[in-house]
């Protein structure tokens, strides 16, 4: 029910993911008047896959964490929650107060063992491919323990979408050992000793970009500056080059050259908004899409669920903080 | 003496600016030999205008400030600072070692009163124009207290630059006062109630692009983050982009179109390399040219010292701060 929107694209979404994916079975949570208005427009709803269970509240976009967490027991947000908590369904995909989210995440499912924090992770583009950067805001003030509780669980998400030793890295303000505030030097002494993790060393921001590594850590407050400043730029750079275009005819028709991978770009830079972001380190997944995706982002978001899925994330990343841990 | 390839581009931009600017006077700092051999080979060179003086020790890029600063009494960085201290001249240029040049310009010349810390700053692109941001890597951990002077730096380096009034933002993750880590909530309320500074609260990453703020205010692991991010995404988009056009002849042919708009984002997004960074805060004028620039980049770098001095910068910031802190 949430979102800048409301449900109406997550309805779609999830009826062109149930006709890509035949063995998926997906469950709105909401008001079932409404949901069930709005598939009642369409066309081949394959209903024994589409279930409907009720939630009376919506936690609203701008509302506090703790309120929501205090006063709202029967938000949608949390009713599904709840129903991944109990084994009803196997992920929980939301587009709504990311806040919200990761509060009600940690109270109705708890962490992993061996986790203080979950963190929020998301895949950028790279000139060679893509990185997982994390944390991408859930947690603004981290310990060093917390960046390698990132470290481990990037590791482990890298691993999932097919990255044999995913090389893990630091976000540092240069490559030196001297070089950082005490966190990240403290982070990188944990991490040199730990097991089952390839970490590589310090990564500078141009680097990122570079591809020089598979997963950036860093805490929250970071990665949020350093993914939305890449969008912002992004976009910049977009509009300069749409503005170029439009100064004569010949550059009209090239211009459609590079619009799209303009576009595209565009669209890689935002992932909490197009691709989802998962919450990491939950006894549970759960999937961030953005407050305003549209269809395609939130088929994405729900996609990315269930290689989650099928992966067996959350069993993966205990197993592995097991063997570190102990 | 300093830089990734030694004096010869210092030189020529010297050289260069000299002709631009017929008020202008310099001396290179250096081993005399050298100096003059390079000069041997030019024409046109008004020796009334330039002069050597020797220092016979060089910091190499890489050594540690600390070091620098104990042991080389002789380096030709300290000896141009010493210059500026004793007023033998109006400002010091530099494409040596960040962290050394740092040091020796706190020990040397000393901050300003009411400053703890001095700041790094440039000038980066956004939608409407530029916004300074800072701190750019001087201060890894900060206080609010540093953060507020950080904003009253920035604020006057901008109005000098011809800003009336600039509009100071912190670099935050939500511009919701219950968004970020405690130094920057803590530093917004410094800012609330600063005389003479045109403080607009919170600016998100994407908000410093959209160009929300003239001066942008962050401690020095952020503000090197989101900069060097910035350049290394404008690499990336650059190279895609140039790619693209390379794939058949028509695109080639407009390709020319987009390339040089590429090429001044990318020099724009790397300003410490083309354009100088100021170090704000100390009792002198101190720019920083990166190690890697060229002719051009260390001729804005000279140009931008020219209009420190002609701003007087270093005291009309003392000034603000006897007002904001009496």
């Amino acid at each position: 029910m949430g979102g800048d929107f409301g449900p109406r694209s997550i309805v779609q979404a999830s009826l062109a993911c149930l006709n890509a994916t035949p063995s998926l079975h997906l469950t709105l949570v909401g008001q079932p008047s409404l949901l069930e208005e709005m598939l009642s427009g369409q066309t081949a709803v394959d209903r024994a896959r589409l279930t409907i269970t009720p939630a009376s509240e919506v936690i609203t976009m701008d509302e506090k964490p703790a309120q929501a967490l205090r006063s709202k027991s029967d938000a949608s947000m949390r009713v599904a929650l709840e129903l991944l908590r109990d084994d009803k369904v196997q992920a929980c995909v939301s587009a709504g107060n990311t806040g919200a989210l990761m509060a009600l995440s940690r109270y109705v499912l708890k962490t992993l063992p061996g986790i203080d924090r979950p963190a929020m992770v998301a895949a950028i583009p790279t000139r060679t491919g893509f990185c997982q950067l994390l944390d991408l805001g859930a947690n603004v003030d981290c310990s060093a323990e917390h960046l390698l509780q990132f470290a481990v669980m990037g590791s482990v998400a890298a691993e999932t979408l097919g990255i044999a030793r995913p090389r893990v890295a630091l976000l540092n303000i240069g490559t030196e050992d001297i070089k950082g505030n005490q966190q990240v030097k403290l982070a990188a002494t944990l991490l040199q000793g730990a097991r089952g993790i390839n970490y590589i060393g310090f990564v500078e921001g141009d680097g990122v970009y570079r591809g020089e590594a598979d997963v950036v850590v860093c805490d929250g407050f970071v990665g949020n500056i350093l993914l939305k400043s890449s969008e912002g730029l992004a976009t910049m750079i977009g509009e300069r080059i749409e503005s170029l275009f439009r100064q004569s005819l010949a550059s009209r028709m090239v211009g459609a050259l590079a619009l799209p991978l303009m576009r595209r770009l565009q669209a890689d830079l935002a992932p909490a908004r197009h691709n989802g972001a998962s919450f990491l380190g939950l006894q549970g997944i759960v999937i961030k899409s953005h407050g305003s995706a549209g269809v395609q982002g939130f088929q994405s978001a729900i996609n990315r669920a269930v290689i989650e899925i099928q992966e067996n994330l959350p069993e993966r990343l205990h197993g592995r903080l097991e063997d570190l841990l102990t």
